[in-house]
């Protein structure tokens, strides 16, 4: 492991790490925002997963999320979109290969040698962050666009592992929209029965815990009719009972303007359950 | 004049725009955060000065700076740092020429052409912002590093101009450092007589009005000892009685995480004089 930047902030330190991941078997970079802490004291640990085309720098720089960090005492985690590097796979297209993960773990050339986000932020990076930095076993999940659906997949797939999951403007089925029809065509194969492992609305009939979900949702978003479609899941959950507050909000898009304006809530939600 | 971006941001609009500046012959780019406000009713306003390299995307995105703008209900205006394009002088060097026009009017050829980046911060953008958006005629000034040598000039040049003053990791006095001597030199020529005009410190003397300066600095600035050297403004200031808070945070740098750090208390001390 080697850190690659560090600096003070709201009262603790914002750092980008690098090291050797296992798991996607190449070099990742994420982001560690750790609040002023006592000696031995252990925080819980907020993910944040990024939308397509970020790496582990956008939410750091633009969200403003570490003053909610330092206010409510938790670590945030802010990992890259995918695994990188010259001998990883790509595609020119934005929305596909580096840069665009989609936090699953592929099972067709020639993805499958490295793409395997899901298990990397699952488990590979947790167990790092609990076993190297002052972080508990209290874990929640929230992300953005393509990562808000990532934040809904690890939280539906693994019951008991997030205390809170959240998401801002969430592809939240994947399976019906251009952008997951893509992406999983490539990297699961054209049988869409492996498609459902991975896609939030259809995960949320078998889900073994009802964690509730809150969803915020820019209405001059011009993602929002074509690929996020955030009422799919609403009214899924509504038939089994699963409990999700989505909040529209008129005049706000999909850009970090519109996560920062309402991210102070998210952490106010992930807070109380990771403290409770 | 174009808008080029809009945003839905904490209840109020982050918007980027373009227009033809007179005072330095090309385009110019600003960011102007809007609060929620009544039909009719004028805000006071905030000027934000960035740094060396900067345009007028760095301090919109990065400091989180729209949550307190929204808070005290004032507008925020951030304009690039020096004229652009291609018909405006330039150098390949980061610290002179576009992206490093040291808010002065320049003297000197191939400068004074276009580098009068004063009169358009002090004069020729109020007017306009004040003519077509719903401001006020209350105006305050802040800014980072070569921007907060910029914002603290303005104001000692202009007293009654501005409400308040206040600045992070400023160029206190570039007459007497490399950044400046190296930019003077270019933009008013060798004559040392000519920079105490542009000098914080040394405009300290006759100031007409005693507006308190409020700085903040970091320890772990990199350009601290070199650059910056805010005790030589201290020290003028202590022998003169001129008010100035100068506060030292340690572990903090000149980034954009040290300035989001303490933003909120900037826009407390304007918002109280703007409002007041």
């Amino acid at each position: 492991m080697e850190r690659l930047e560090t600096h003070g902030c709201f009262g603790g330190t914002q750092e980008v790490w690098k090291h050797a991941s296992a798991t996607l078997g190449c070099e990742m970079r994420f982001g560690l925002y750790t609040p002023a802490h006592d000696p031995g004291e252990r925080l819980p640990v907020v993910y944040w997963l990024s939308g397509l085309t970020c790496n582990e720098q956008n939410f750091i720089t633009k969200a403003g999320a570490q003053a909610h960090a330092a206010r409510h005492r938790v670590i945030v985690v802010a990992p890259d979109t995918s695994p990188r590097g010259e001998g990883v796979a790509d595609d020119p297209a934005y929305d596909l290969g580096q840069g665009a993960g989609f936090y699953l773990n592929a099972t067709q050339a020639p993805w499958a040698a490295h793409y395997r986000m899901h298990d990397y932020v699952v488990t590979e990076l947790p167990a790092l962050i609990e076993a190297e930095f002052a972080a508990s076993d209290r874990r929640s999940i929230m992300g953005h666009s393509m990562g808000g659906h990532g934040a809904l997949v690890a939280a539906l797939r693994h019951p008991g592992r997030y205390r809170a999951v959240s998401a801002f403007a969430p592809i939240v089925a994947p399976a019906q929209v251009p952008w997951g029809e893509k992406a999983f065509s490539a990297y699961l194969g054209p049988d869409r029965t492996a498609w459902a492992e991975w896609d939030a609305t259809a995960l949320l009939a078998g889900a073994a815990e009802r964690l509730p979900i809150l969803i915020d949702q820019g209405e001059a978003d011009s993602f929002l009719e074509d690929q996020l479609k955030p009422w799919i899941l609403t009214e899924e959950a509504a038939r089994l009972g699963h409990p999700v507050t989505l909040r529209r909000h008129p005049g706000h898009d999909h850009s970090y303007y519109f996560i920062a304006s309402f991210l102070a809530d998210h952490f106010a939600h992930h807070a109380a359950a990771l403290q409770g």
